[in-house]
């Protein structure tokens, strides 16, 4: 989960490595659209890709997978974009950032999803923004969470189709962001259960979820935390590309991220609070199994001494003969048997008693 | 507890979706009140409600209940509320925030009361401050904090007929956060109780009670520290609708946040202390309870071994009739029986006078 | 300890309401000087006490006792002191505070000491300054630490009587601040003594008393910090009741709260030191029980088997009268019982030299 | 790991002393390159090395081997080298820094690499820049990161050749940094091998193994936290050795430095989880430990005792021959032995009913 | 360690307290020296003292011993010091403080030295400087660490007999910081042995030691952090008395107190991490013990059952005579006792089995 792809140390900067085990080609799209048509091609090579033209229209260019380094240093080329950047694109796990290049903005962002057997993924989306057009790259064709915003430029209600490709990015990057609320559900309803696991039945397997949990928190907090910082950087940018009309969606998508922060910070407090119930619960156990042992043995123990002191076979004769009456006249005393029986049973009735004062029992 | 309510991801912003299992109709209330007058008046739909009017008079509208998403699109229709405010509105569980938007500000609180069965509720409060007109937005129609507040615009006694809207929604963010202290007095006293539990007769209920007090504390914090902010971008503010004299209040409202987020630093802080003794004496009575098992064990394993010893069957023939005179001769000895108790006895009192050096005994 | 009182949630702000028990009536008294007068005086009423004339005294009015909300408001009416500061004066428990406003800077600080029976006590001090006008008002008539500052202008030595009530209420927080110091003193003696304790003989009663300490310091903090904030506002404040030859005082004052908060600060790692000293020699107490039970029924238990073992009653004969051979010939061999003495020793020299080997013994 | 060399106290700023075993003498070498044409030459003494020249040359100089101090001050003289730096650079094991003198800048930074037996080393790289000329000086001549560089300057691809001694410096420090990415690549393999070892059997091994890495990541933080500040010094320096074009460079650079520091931080809270998830599988396995000897003795331990009550040598007669019918009647009831048999077959399923209803079995 | 010295609360500010034991009279020494003369010597009572006088010459006094209040209070009046710092002079334990009076800066620094039986010693050296003129007191006349810079001013080497008493004031700071470089040398070579004993054989002394050393680290840590900060405030004052030419020095020895936080940190960490693995490692061997206990009660306690059940006395008659065959007739089988040891010999074989699968073997 925290692995991060690295270039070799002292490889020249914004150097492409291309991915060892061959990632798929990638897949390019392309929707074109203004206040009244929209147009949504997939294009088979980068050279087919649309220039930016000033013809009013919005351009997002999609590619969805790496596996292709030739085609994306082409696409850098085509567009003008950083080699720095590309370099970013690449290098898949990134901490979410914002730069802000000469001919473009440049953000990583992680989104984030529970796959169907409920673990966490993250994929890392490349967003270069610049006026009328939107490239962003991901790492992988399949999956995503756009296809609500595809929707909404294709049917075109709302603000999207009015605004720039701003409004674009801060809409895919509000759709990443939100993605996370539904993650949080259902860690928050893991949690709730684990609650109940850590009063009932707390076992090694409990730890091992709490420590998932915290696990996915951690990361969780890792990524959205600079995605803030990114949402920040786009609020108070003085870039071009970024203009006023959006920034008060800026400012409601950075409110999310804070949410979206404080939720995380709650749900490790309720973490870490079930991981210190749960050592409390273990060393309780522990306590109370020790009580029962003691309570057990303290009672029999003695007693046990006693029925094994009367099993002596001590003789009432010297092998001379003679008489030896010391030795355990109380085996034939005519009410030697009760005696004892007695003698234990107050035994066990004073121990039973000490134990109560001490609220052992 | 730490349930927030989001728009489904990808959604346009400003999208207000309607709660599944309908919250009941809101209540729509006016208060109209100047220098001289007030009047109160609840009205059926929105179309009823007053519009501002430059008549020198206050107009306090509260929507309370949130099941009727059309009332309060027109609500925002009628008022000109920024749409992504009404979004806010309703998705509950927010973190306390102040939005600056063009016509109005917009301030989201939580109000934080005790039920009669000791569960601590945060219902969501939204207020919108323009000129002269103060819109509050309650979850729910049946419990508020406001009562006091609608009384002294009754009465008209102090401050509150004088000035504007701004000082109205200082009295009700006021009432809002005052009522922590009933609720932190509250659990102040729990943990006081739970301090004598844990020293006298520690239990897993006990761990169960302090991790209670202490999320309840979390969920204060949570909700007190961002009103904190809230009340200072208030009075730092330089929107018209904030006039300077309503600011000597909000500096006072500001303290009383700070005093707040004191108690429940103090608080949590106890609570910790508690959990922390929690474990020591559970682990000191392990250690006890240890002891007292240890003790007996020691006293008496030794002594049962002796009198299994003498209770072998080893004989004193060997099946041919002759004498095996090593086979236990203690057992005829005129004083075996009495020797072998004189040996336990010493071997029980040195065991003892061991364990006194020792502490413990 | 952590009570504070407050307003009932609603009241409009500045409501003054009376302590329920009655706190006795307070006691008004006056101390007028300049460099060459002193008088001072007890006065009955609030009516009686002098008003602030431009003839060069300084004129320091005293407030000791909380008992009469009648006599507060009158006080506050004849010197225009501001409704919302004497509501604090009144919420006593207040966190310390400073606060500027027209007519009178406002300071809250906490008095601390020690009863004779060693309880920490806080008691509340609030001060009105104006230009050679100083109000105190003490929760209290009856003990304070303000004597030795009396002391000084009755017999006019050191700076006092040359300066303004600036100073004056600089000698007073002074007073309050450096009685820390005996607290901390006792306190760190108190942990000094546990140290050696929780070394020799940890007991239960031991972790209650390092608690106890943690607490007081965390009191302590809570009054000490926002004091170091009061002193550094006073010395950044532009308030024209602040004079320019005070801030030297000031500043050696604001050194004064730096080192009470270090010491402070170091005695609560102390404490946090002890404590894990404390569980962690319990736990080293648990292993070492734990030790010399397991070694003594590691030793015995085996052969208490063996001479059980021999305990059985299996016959030499069947019933029919054939003979069983097999059935325990070793009870009646020649040298059975002494073979089986060098077996059971040879078993507990071997357990010994385990133990030892692995550092048990 | 933890060492750092420090002139002996009280002896005048800029001493250089010598090290006392003797480090080798150093090996000197000189790059020097413009676009067209690169030299590479090794040298036998400092005054054999070039001076700087304007003839658009860019001389990389290096001393690798701290053995001849006398070398070095010969180096400064002739380079005009600050003697402040000249110390730094002998006391090894430095925090990274940044300092700007008057002739030069001069960089400290720790080069990380783990040998080929997993343990961590760090080797101190100072280095001096001017214009058109760097001088670099490692601790040893052995081993560097810095060989991809030079292959750079070499083969003559990238910016390397066409940008000044600043590029230079940023290609070896972004070597040193970057070198950090396969270091803890390994850790994290590391970390995650423990983790199955921690679930499967925790062994005071696996703490041992735990504490090491979580060391290896606290010596990473310490080096690479201040290298942070060292690239953010060159970026924000308006030391005119630093150009504009290698800015872009350098924020790159910086973005790489909070990119190991965020995977340190992951990996030292997964380090803390694991410590943690030992010692609650500690306890987890003590506690079942505990409970399968409660079980075995709780339900052996009454029975032992029934069954030495039966082993007692009570007499049905007395010694003078009368019978005694009260001394163990049952022993020769015709059911005894079945009753008994039953007896205890009842007492240890009730026992096996219990501990399973308390879920101990 | 943590005592301070204070004035009574109350006592008018700049009170010169005398020491109740009396430290023994004060030396009194002073070094006049310029680029070419030094002159050293030492006088009997303050009024000996060579007053500043412009004749080019650095005049360093040094009064070492705190036992003469009255001389103090006439070097104050002599030299014009102010009487605040005299104050602070003699309240020995201060936190190191900068002050900047209107002739003279003071600061509080305390040097730091181990004894010969490794205990840490901390003794407060006060230093006033003005232009050419530099006033030192120490707490004690006998051992100080300032010997090597009054023999640089004797040998007249480096830097210290050409420039101002800013740069001595430097030198002797410098000399007190640096001493800590050999007390954290020996720290943590206390630590790595300490470490071994950890792994190897904890004891509760360990834990002991392991506080002391954590202990002296908080102490260390509270004087070099405010002695950074008035590094700091010297680098950073634009008082006269400070030179341009100093600050270069200065900001390498700010760069040495940087140092030793970062060291002292690490050192924290180390310590901390020590103590988390004697926990753990107290906690593993509990375990241990424990499983030793089980393992061969479980294997022993039913074996002696079945022993302690073929003991029992039932009789195959009753006491009429009747036979009573179902009274134990495995005691008179031919193969009983075979039948019976190997029924033990399995159910042993049976719990090694179940042991060794649980790998408690």
């Amino acid at each position: 989960m925290f692995k991060k792809r690295y270039s070799r140390p002292g490889t020249p900067p914004a150097t492409l490595n291309p991915f060892p085990q061959g990632h798929g080609k990638p897949v390019l799209r392309v929707i074109e659209y203004d206040h009244d048509t929209v147009t949504e091609t997939t294009v088979q090579s980068v050279a087919d890709l649309p220039l930016p033209a000033d013809d009013g229209k919005i351009r997002w260019i999609e590619m969805n997978g790496l596996g292709d380094v030739e085609a994306l240093r082409l696409l850098g080329e085509r567009y003008n974009l950083h080699p720095l950047a590309l370099e970013d694109v690449l290098n898949i796990g990134q901490r979410p950032k914002f730069e802000s290049y000469e001919n473009h903005l440049f953000i990583v962002a992680q989104m984030i999803y529970n796959e169907p057997d409920q673990t966490m993924c993250a994929e890392q989306v490349s967003l270069f923004i610049s006026e009328n057009m939107l490239i962003s790259v991901q790492e992988d064709s399949e999956t995503d969470v756009f296809e609500p915003v595809r929707q909404r430029i294709r049917t075109g209600g709302g603000y999207i189709r009015k605004m720039n490709s701003d409004y674009l990015a801060y809409a895919l990057i509000d759709a990443i962001v939100d993605h996370c609320f539904p993650v949080l559900e259902e860690i928050g309803e893991a949690l709730e259960e684990l609650e109940d696991a850590v009063l009932d039945k707390p076992s090694p397997n409990t730890v091992g979820q709490i420590h998932n949990l915290k696990r996915m928190l951690m990361q969780l907090r890792r990524f959205v935390w600079p995605e803030r910082d990114v949402v920040s950087a786009m609020l108070h940018s003085d870039s071009p590309f970024i203009h006023e009309e959006t920034k008060v969606f800026l400012r409601d998508l950075y409110d999310h991220t804070v949410q979206i922060m404080d939720l995380i910070e709650a749900y490790r407090e309720v973490a870490m609070g079930l991981f210190e119930m749960y050592l409390s619960s273990v060393s309780m156990r522990t306590n109370e199994t020790m009580r029962v042992l003691t309570v057990i043995s303290a009672i029999f123990i003695p007693l046990t001494f006693i029925v094994g002191l009367y099993g002596m076979n001590f003789q009432d004769k010297t092998p001379d003969g003679a008489p030896a009456p010391t030795n355990m006249p109380e085996l034939s005393w005519k009410y030697g048997y009760v005696s004892v029986i007695s003698v234990m049973a107050l035994v066990a009735i004073g121990q039973v008693y000490f134990f109560k004062k001490r609220k052992w029992l």
